[in-house]
């Protein structure tokens, strides 16, 4: 089965205790929206790729650390569209779930993901319990105080704040998370993994910064321009679209360096060079180059 | 050691790690005017309560799952507080998390709240492995959806609903939890206790529409009469307040004799007689129905 496949039957599995019998309606349809249909799942794709490149044992378990994973970036992205952060009307090409849902059960809705973060995590670990108190450190590390998103968002309503620090705790935090709860999922230690999703976190955010200011709304699915319509720090806008391009070249190439030694090393290495094409082209770099 | 000292030393090893340097400070901030001073605690204490009352082994781990219970009451309030639910300017008799530190630093510092209660839960059950996964169910049915806090706040965005269901997510279900992850603390089955955290949650929410009617801002430490001007279901509306008071007594007489059997049941009575007479004093029962 896909890693795509995976990910879709993990997710809907995820949700399933949260839609029983005797929920309040249109908390659960602003759960689903907010989950259905996805992004490119980059996060729970690579915690897949890890932990198969580390190799897995129990493919239930790293499902369920991808769909964990994911979810708590879905609980990201509808706090982050919220009308007190960005305010945004659509995300992947849909209304965002405050727009659909209104503002108070988009708070709930990213509250509920959460929390359903922790229970599939929690019970996907039946057979391998050892495994759940790293996970849960990874996994909370990734999202919480004080190197985690919330941190990311929080240094928003900072006066003064460092760039890279930023970028780090809002998009390499979560995507350490998920390189190194793709290890643990397979019974490896996590850490090796950590410094490589760190990197792709920082190659990532580089990307959609560039596509933030090279990309229309219809590719996108979201409004274009919006970090400098919010003001907000940005590799482009900090380094210049070229120079955001070099580095963008630059962290890819650092980052297949450092693929730890392991049985899956080239198949992972072919799928963040997919990736890497997928988020930002190499006929729009050149393309972008011959008319500076 | 009381179980006032234990909660609040529980509560401040909890957010250490969130602390640790490297954090957004305001953010920081927002998490320790959210949780410092507390109120009443009355739901970590009844999570001691039963682990005591089931022969607790472990005195960490009641801590732990104490806090854990502490801090998700402490992140829905926040949440609940916000301009797009209650918008409420004052909590615990000072100013509100989003009214101190802005609605955006509320929103993060609730969802940064959830996720340390569930860091501090896989932490606290190092001792007690086999102990963890119980404790994430209870803990994750107590909070999310289909029957948790957050379905109980979903029901106020429902254009129909039922009192009693509505008030069992928002109050029952956290009660529950409370005292079902007290006794698997303890090592002790959870369902027993289930029934018995249920009522406590409906009485102290009866308790707890009546105080918003009886009593003043000043005592509460928040506006009173907000059941009737956010036009939220409740007791005292839907039963006057004599019926309100006339059920808090027979909530509390049912819930005293519906303790299980465990050594001690006779102490953990006498708390229930406690609290009871402390939201809804005996006196002011007794004036209020000789006003009548």
């Amino acid at each position: 089965m896909s890693y795509d496949d995976r990910i879709e039957r993990a997710l809907r599995a995820s949700l399933v205790p949260a839609l029983q019998p005797g929920h309040p309606p249109q908390l659960a349809a602003a759960l689903q929206h907010a989950v259905f249909p996805g992004g490119a799942r980059i996060r729970p794709k690579l915690t897949l790729a890890v932990a198969q490149a580390c190799g897995e044992d129990d493919a239930s378990l790293s499902d369920g650390v991808a769909a964990s994973i994911e979810l708590l970036h879905c609980a990201s992205l509808v706090h982050d569209d919220l009308p007190c952060f960005d305010d945004a009307q659509t995300r992947r090409g849909r209304p965002s779930v405050h727009n659909a849902f209104g503002e108070r059960l988009a708070v709930l809705a990213g509250d509920a993901l959460i929390v359903a973060a922790f229970e599939v995590l929690g019970r996907s670990c039946r057979q391998h319990l050892s495994r759940l108190p790293v996970l849960l450190r990874s996994v909370t590390q990734g999202v919480g105080m004080p190197l985690g998103i919330v941190a990311g968002q929080a240094w928003e309503c900072e006066p003064q704040l460092s760039l890279a620090d930023y970028q780090q705790a809002k998009t390499g935090a979560l995507f350490a998370a998920a390189t190194m709860a793709g290890a643990q999922a397979a019974g490896a230690d996590g850490e090796p993994w950590r410094a490589l999703g760190e990197r792709l976190g920082q190659t990532y955010q580089v990307a959609d910064d560039i596509r933030d200011v090279v990309l229309d709304a219809e590719v996108l699915g979201k409004p274009g321009g919006q970090d400098v319509a919010l003001d907000r720090p940005s590799y482009a806008r900090a380094l210049g679209l070229d120079g955001a391009m070099a580095e963008f070249q630059r962290l890819v190439q650092a980052t297949l360096l450092t693929v730890p030694v392991c049985p899956g090393a080239s198949q992972f290495r072919q799928l963040i060079r997919r990736e890497a094409d997928r988020l930002v082209p190499q006929q729009l770099c050149a393309r972008m180059a011959s008319t500076v």
